[in-house]
């Protein structure tokens, strides 16, 4: 494998991909066949080389003047974040904010599959929320080599939150999607990406604030 | 007002402020009454003079060898944040994304107050859906009026995001918490805070996948 393969891409650039991929499938729907480079900076208030350099990490060749087919582009970016076929997922913890996880439906457009997910209330294990199976926590580790889940959404409140990833790593997943508001301690090898809901409203409380005083000045 | 009143806070001490306070709240209920600074640092695995800065942001003063009582951490973070009263907001867009939110109670613990929800199907318009009446778009300015509310929640699809901010805008809206996959373009000021879930699953993906390939060397 050459070194290329190897090295970790800007973690901006991987951020949006997404917002690529849904303005190219707004144009898909509606029939619109081929975009520059040049249109989608301006739609995603980007620059032409941002844009340019984005593609070209995906393994995209740019076209000057002639411009992308937008399924290619679509093929490409979905190919490159691993996004082209199913993966199996677990969630962990189905109380409010996991049941909402598990309630939406946009997770399957980017092919992720919570294909079960596991709490230690009596009350729900053994019971299906939302079309999925609820089984006992004890039985995450046994679950996930039967189905081989290397991935797992982390939803429990705070303080259970690092028991709950070290269980998990002990079971053999490499990827956790941290909701609970809690810094993990996790070995190198283990990938942990945060969504710090309060985080965000905390920061959209704070700027409000802060301009809401600009004005009465 | 004192200039000092007016100037923005760093912005990643505004968005560790709510992982102090779901470990404070979760001292408290553990009874716990009195912590040091050096343990919530230990705790969030963050330094001494990161935690001791972000608090004296809050206007809490340091009590060296003493600790600082929960209680009063907690009063003034919430206070800070503008957390301790409630906060009307709207949602826009009750599909799937929208409806998970809507079913989200952790934010009540933030005081936030989703009290109506919008949108512009005519199945939807007139329902009640998880407690809160859903109203027709068309009627968003008049009731953002009626109830005083500068805050909404934007979880309408990608294509329809910029008008529907633009939308919210003329209607006296000062905050979007904009979870479409969209940058939006916003007079200066207003404030817009994103939650893009897609790009967060993107950086996921990616590193579990450069970790898969280092692993495999």
């Amino acid at each position: 494998m050459s070194e290329n393969n190897e090295r970790a891409y800007p973690v901006p650039s991987i951020r949006r991909l997404p917002l690529y991929l849904s303005f190219l499938r707004q144009l898909r729907d509606e029939k619109v066949e081929v975009v520059s480079s040049t249109r989608i900076a301006e739609e995603l208030r980007l620059t032409g080389i941002q844009v340019r350099k984005d593609l070209a990490m995906t393994g995209i060749v740019g076209r000057p003047k002639i411009g992308h087919s937008i399924n290619e582009l679509i093929g490409h970016i979905e190919c490159f974040l691993g996004w082209n076929e199913p993966r199996l997922t677990f969630l962990v913890g189905v109380g409010h904010l996991g049941t909402a996880l598990l309630g939406y439906k946009g997770f399957e457009q980017e092919n992720l599959n919570i294909v079960a997910s596991f709490d230690n209330s009596p009350e729900k294990i053994g019971t299906t929320i939302l079309g999925r199976p609820t089984y006992d926590l004890k039985d995450f580790a046994k679950k996930a080599q039967e189905m081989n889940v290397k991935c797992a959404i982390l939803a429990v409140p705070a303080m259970y939150a690092q028991e709950t990833a070290n269980m998990m790593i002990e079971a053999g997943i490499q990827g956790i999607w941290n909701f609970a508001p809690v810094q993990l301690f996790v070995p190198e090898d283990v990938v942990v990406e945060n969504v710090f809901l309060s985080s965000s409203l905390a920061a959209l409380s704070q700027r409000m604030a802060f301009q809401a005083r600009k004005n009465e000045i």
